[in-house]
């Protein structure tokens, strides 16, 4: 299998065959293909596309070309949820204790993916102590004992998406739904989990703008992971505004404690109640929807998630005060408000914009080599549909440094939109996928 | 100008600007771009195309990469044919000699083109002692003193075209009209002529396969070539059946003498005094097709050119004795006919088989790195429109070992098609495209 023959096949838009494909990314595994052929590779896939047996076939040989996790030897359902991401999206830190508390298998393993503001992991890294970066054994002890553990990915896994990722960056190959979907299902499947809730993000704040994009994404997911034996379902949400009203790592992880305190923004909450009763249908704890959803917010008001929250923090090395007492976290030194220009209804709030002032302010990296600041962000003080007077607050920013000050609050004041009347409420839970 | 932008615009089909292509040509050059975002480039050319305003620009860029030629201390017209290469296509070393012969100045630099048989400059080094690697001063020197010589390409010019065109060969991307262009142009502006008569292959033995591609390249590179200051002329020629009889890099040499001596075949001979006078009137040395055609058939028979590949040869540290003597040339020790099966007219010899053939006994290179034998090949015997008996030779294979000879015997019958009746002559020259 010459790789300049498979590259002819995919350029000329005829199907990949599975011989085809595993050649592409063995030769992405072990280098035997060198990067100039992987690049016309990714170039040709952008263009011409793939069909879904080419992308399920690419899912598995990526899946497989480094280590697997087996779970054969701790009891429950192994169940994960993944997010594509957006401003604010702090879902997963509610949402895998949850789960845990529920009786779920949750063996996370996140991203610190380049953007707003940080992934998952950049998230838990701002409480004191916290290690993303257990080993595989304390990785497994900690699943093992609690339930649940978020560590960072695992180098000796799904080898091949190190290598194309990494060349998609560079060689404007990021936007490809095959493409995509065999790298978020290759990170996944290894994780030796039965089953997956894909949270596909859409509007000005996420990666995928259009609804309809979003949705060919996400059937394109379940159908995938349905085919490599992943029981799979999709929830496409909406990404206009900000998920809730904090943006930034250590505001973030004090709104998930308020959330799992009851007290957090109701779409936080909400959202994560959906995708966790998700969870716990496809691992079969749940006999109904309504079931399902019924043990999840038991589990939120008894305090059981907060609870399984404090005992993952403890065990991953981080302060397990923070939860009591969030004032432990990092603080910005300096705050300053964006105040109302007028009086009206908040009408919109362009969610990639807020994600944009977040990483201006050192809240979010724009290349692998940036340092974040865990203290700095943004809080939404003015929702959706709520009203304000004139000089009303709109927005905090929390900074260590006014360098971009200005900068944030000009940026921040295009956000908001102010309409004289009352906008109608626009629905989070767009379209539900199931296998 | 970041190079993930300029491949995001060629990838989404929206027209590159001189500045983008300068920045692809000079990252190519400086090494500024890596050969991952190069390849990435250069298949987005090849699958969403490129303007003549964009493939002008890149020739431009390309043209420019490295160093150029100044003839301007030679008096005379400074001149050159390129070829796009067919199976027996010694039309160069026929040409040169007698272009020079009429007046003009032929700086030419050749390629060693892959393929089933050597390139212009394999074909030279057939004759002892030939050297295809003269200095710039001993180019300029012998071009000064004689009006012409043949070199291979020099490693100082068009330096984005040395990478890329390697780049191209792995990622599949070679078949793409506007880097064609581009490739075959940007080696011919740095040699410092003035015009450039194209000589556009087409058909089984050739790269472009039907009229309508080669028409298209013919077009594009005369559109170009004008537009980059060259006066530029193409002519698209029929490769179905080899072009004379020998190929085989000594065994072209030979039938090249024969021609400049009257005697070879007269097809080629045809080609070669068509192009040149062509040349002819592009240097301002003849005032109309007829009188051009007139001095270069002049020069043929009364032995000028021949006298100018002779003073030639040994300009370039070759045995001039070749010429009255080509049995000093290299010849194979085993021949071996192949015989017709059954009696008819000859229809069709399918050039790409008799090229793949040659190759096989090892007079063409499929990979840089393979030695070719300069004494092999084949020679045609029968040619199409001549009657054969069954037994009579349709063709003779040079070999010095009989390692392929089965193989090979087995290829040529199946390139010659027997008819019973008499085929209707088909056009050596399918169309003239002026600037």
């Amino acid at each position: 299998m010459r790789a300049v023959d498979v590259l002819r096949t995919k350029r000329d838009g005829r199907e990949l065959s599975a011989a085809d494909i595993d050649a592409f990314v063995r030769g992405a595994t072990d280098g035997s293909w060198p990067d100039y052929q992987i690049a016309a590779m990714l170039m040709a896939i952008y263009l011409k596309g793939m069909a879904e047996a080419e992308t399920s076939q690419l899912t598995r040989a990526m899946a497989h070309s480094g280590s697997l996790l087996d779970w054969s030897d701790v009891p429950g359902p192994k169940i994960d949820k993944h997010s594509t991401g957006g401003v604010g999206d702090k879902t997963t830190i509610v949402l895998v204790p949850l789960a845990a508390a529920c009786g779920l298998v949750v063996p996370k393993m996140s991203g610190r993916s380049l953007g707003h503001s940080g992934g998952t992991v950049d998230k838990l890294e701002a409480i004191p102590g916290f290690r993303v970066d257990l080993s595989l054994e304390e990785f497994r002890a900690t699943v093992r004992e609690i339930g649940c553990a978020i560590v960072g990915q695992n180098a000796q896994m799904a080898l091949a998406d190190k290598k194309i990722y990494a060349l998609r960056d560079v060689t404007a190959t990021v936007e490809s739904i095959p493409l995509i979907t065999a790298s978020i299902l290759s990170k996944k499947i290894p994780e030796g989990i039965e089953g997956l809730v894909l949270d596909v993000k859409c509007g000005r704040g996420a990666f995928m703008k259009t609804q309809r994009d979003a949705q060919t994404l996400a059937r394109l997911l379940v159908r995938v992971g349905t085919d490599n034996g992943l029981k799979t379902q999709a929830v496409v949400t909406s990404m206009e505004a900000p998920l809730g009203r904090a943006v930034g790592n250590a505001l973030e992880i004090k709104e998930c404690l308020d959330v799992l305190r009851g007290e957090g923004p109701a779409d936080v909450a909400l959202l994560a109640i959906l995708l966790t009763a998700r969870m716990l249908l496809l691992g079969g704890l749940a006999d109904s929807p309504s079931d399902a959803e019924t043990r999840v917010r038991a589990a939120l008001t008894s305090g059981q998630g907060l609870e399984k929250l404090r005992r993952m923090i403890e065990r991953q090395g981080g302060d397990p005060h923070v939860v009591d007492d969030p004032a432990r976290l990092p603080q910005a030194t300096e705050r300053v408000t964006l105040k109302a220009a007028r009086a009206g209804f908040v009408s919109k709030i362009d969610a990639e914009i807020v994600g944009h002032a977040s990483m201006l302010l050192g809240a979010g990296r724009s290349r692998k080599e940036d340092r974040m600041d865990p203290a700095v962000g943004v809080v939404v003080k003015a929702r959706v549909g709520e009203q304000v007077r004139k000089g009303d607050a709109l927005a905090e920013i929390h900074m260590n440094d006014r360098t971009h000050e200005h900068k944030a609050l000009a940026m921040l004041a295009n956000a908001w939109e102010i309409g004289t009347e009352w906008p109608t409420e626009a629905p989070l839970v767009l379209a539900v996928l199931d296998s």
